[in-house]
């Protein structure tokens, strides 16, 4: 602390906070063997907040788990999928931690479900007596490669996405892809998504393996049915699991507001949130590539090619690459909630060729009519039959 | 970020985060000639939340400020006492940035208010995108000395108090001890309180200048109105931030649970939600600060005279002593919740003579009762007339 000696009364705080925090592959975290899950923390006994879905199918493992290892595991069930990603759920799941008498520092919550749950209960970790450490075990794919390997957590709020939210990431996460086993079809396409935004900014050849493996990662929900199945579901979320922490550790309480990661994520905020719940977030991420990919390829950062393999790819994963909500008032409003998100600035990310980025300030209203006249042809006809 | 070469598919992620803030002694800082307020941020609009009281006694020169500095302000009147200190208060602030439509870092959040006020916007402008910055102004003694210098922020939650909150400090707060002019003389000696507290475990000088000059002080509500109380009120002040901002800056995210600036704050969280509306914060900090000094003197690290004069000031300051609440059962549940916590240890600060502090872990329910009887002697009768 320096006091001003120019200006007396006038003192000036200065704190480094280190955060630091590991990610890690490992397959199948609640196979009685395995201790990674319980490696943090001290004391017998764990808050355990599972994805409703997820304790239906895996439940009586994870239950069977903590016994084995001698600890005693309260466990939460909470419905979470985007419609329930708000702060009552985030209140109800405070109001257990408070019963359940949670101790500040060594009784880590332990969280185990999709980006939905995985953000809340971050989102109360770090709000809970100012910060207390978490455990995080995704079980979809948007978690797996995206939602669980960063520090951001939230909640919707007044009809915006992830308007309250903080930088809190878990102090251990497990990315388990056998849980993806008894994902449905869409939610592993919703995944890919999010990859495939990754591949198209920064990662060539990963979008050569999306080309060549999506569909075949996408049947197999990367179980590794057969043996090369295997091979790509391993350096899929490998490539993808790297290059998004690449891109988040230099920039981990977004200073920089120009993030390639936020490629697809100008306009698919106010769609995603304005469609819930008919678009899955990745599917509006996906609908928003598909309409910058255009508009890339209008200022000649892409060839017609390229944008039309990008949109196969798309399609080949079973991805909308068109939306009804692309309406001009629509994209306006967008463009302008995303522009105070980005302190004044649009700061959009388009991509450059394929695996290469770069940002824009000046992208015009009678641009995005023209970039969405030309994507809806470019769409399959009919569209896929979202429920 | 580091993959781990001994373990395939581990990454070790870490980053630093600075955190920078000034806290600065100001008279008059809403005097047209002033320009602290707007030191912060860019663009001619400003979004202002001010306490309903203070609205009320200082709304006028606030919004002329503004009108004088071109400065667009939005205006929003918060009630915002202990008893309103939750999250609805906070979510109706939020749906007013979003009616704002706040940029997310050049338009920083002023709030003008008590602690009650700095907390929650603080907890807010943490929240809302992830983080705003802001800008505070306390207008109570609570906040000049306490609240307002520090980084953390929260609101009650579930009965317990600041059971949800974030450490995010203002970028820049402004001291301006001529808002306590206004303050009621009640609430001016609950800031005493906070600072009666740095001086018991830290300051013998400044609980020097308490017991001399406290009473004047209190009179005179810091306003100077005399030469001797000007000098007192510009001393203690500096005394009170100064020592508060050493304390703080080393240990700004709480790494470190022995605090003690946790003097005072051991019982004192249960016994004033408990009590709520009838102890002010500071107030049940004083009750807490009265008992562990009898257990301080039971444990022979204070003499009886050094008792006897805290007491004194204490009394003379017209703080309470002593509480009805002080009851075996809620003492012990009290200290269960901070052990909590405190992550599984008491931690509990006493008093070493005045001045000094120690941390102790075996504090026993029996000790508590033996204390709270002598306490009970020591409290002049009849107690103070609460409301
Ligand atoms: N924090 C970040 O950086 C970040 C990044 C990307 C996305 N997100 C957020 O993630 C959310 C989307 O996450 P999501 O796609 O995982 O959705 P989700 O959490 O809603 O999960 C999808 C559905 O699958 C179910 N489910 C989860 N695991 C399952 C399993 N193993 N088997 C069967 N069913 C299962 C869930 O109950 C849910 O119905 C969005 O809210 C988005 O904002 C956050
Ligand atoms: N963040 C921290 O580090 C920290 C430290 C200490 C206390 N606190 C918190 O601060 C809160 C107590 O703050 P407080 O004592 O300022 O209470 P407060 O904010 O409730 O203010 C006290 C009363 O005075 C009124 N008021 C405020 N300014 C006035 C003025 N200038 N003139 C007339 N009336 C005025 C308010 O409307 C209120 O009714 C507690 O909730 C406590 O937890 C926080
Ligand atoms: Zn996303
Ligand atoms: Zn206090």
């Amino acid at each position: 602390m320096n006091a001003n000696a120019e200006r007396p009364g006038s003192w000036r705080v200065r704190a480094q906070q280190l955060v630091s925090y590991e990610v890690r592959i490992r397959e199948h975290v609640f196979r009685p063997d395995r201790a990674d899950v319980l490696e943090i923390g001290s004391g017998r006994r764990r808050f355990v907040v599972v994805d409703h879905a997820v304790d239906l199918l895996h439940g009586a493992g994870i239950r069977a788990y903590f016994d084995h290892h001698g600890v005693e595991s309260t466990v939460l069930t909470v419905r979470a999928d985007e419609s329930a990603k708000d702060f009552g759920t985030a209140a109800r799941i405070v109001e257990a931690l408070d019963a359940f008498g949670l101790a500040r520092r060594r009784e880590p919550l332990i969280v185990v479900g999709g980006g939905v749950l995985t953000d809340i209960v971050g989102l109360v970790a770090s709000l809970y007596r100012r910060g207390t450490p978490f455990v995080r075990v995704p079980t979809t794919l948007v978690g797996l490669v995206d939602a669980g390997v960063g520090a951001k957590t939230g909640v919707n709020f007044n009809g915006h996405k992830n308007r309250l939210g903080t930088y809190a990431p878990a102090a251990l996460t497990l990315l388990d892809r056998f849980f993806l086993a008894t994902l449905a079809r869409r939610h592993v396409s919703n995944g890919i998504a999010e990859i495939l935004k990754l591949a198209l900014i920064k990662d060539a050849r990963l979008f050569d393996l999306l080309e060549q493996h999506g569909r075949r990662l996408l049947d197999e929900k990367f179980q590794g049915v057969t043996p090369a199945g295997d091979r790509a579901a391993v350096a899929v979320l490998h490539a993808a699991t790297e290059g998004m922490l690449e891109e988040l550790e230099p920039n981990l309480w977004e200073t920089e507001l120009e993030r390639s990661v936020d490629y697809g994520h100008t306009f698919s905020p106010t769609i995603e949130m304005r469609a819930l719940p008919s678009l899955l977030h990745g599917e509006a991420v996906c609908v928003d590539m598909a309409l910058t990919t255009v508009v890339a390829h209008h200022r000649g950062l892409l060839t017609e090619h390229q944008r039309d393999r990008v949109f196969a790819v798309m399609s080949a994963l079973e991805l909308p690459t068109w939306h009804p909500l692309l309406e001009p008032d629509i994209l306006a409003g967008a463009l302008q909630d995303t522009v105070r998100h980005r302190d004044g600035q649009q700061r959009v990310p388009l991509p450059v060729g394929i695996g290469d980025v770069t940002f824009v300030n000046d992208i015009t209203q009678a641009e995005l009519e023209a970039a969405t006249a030309v994507q809806r042809t470019l769409a399959p006809s009919p569209p896929l039959p979202f429920p």
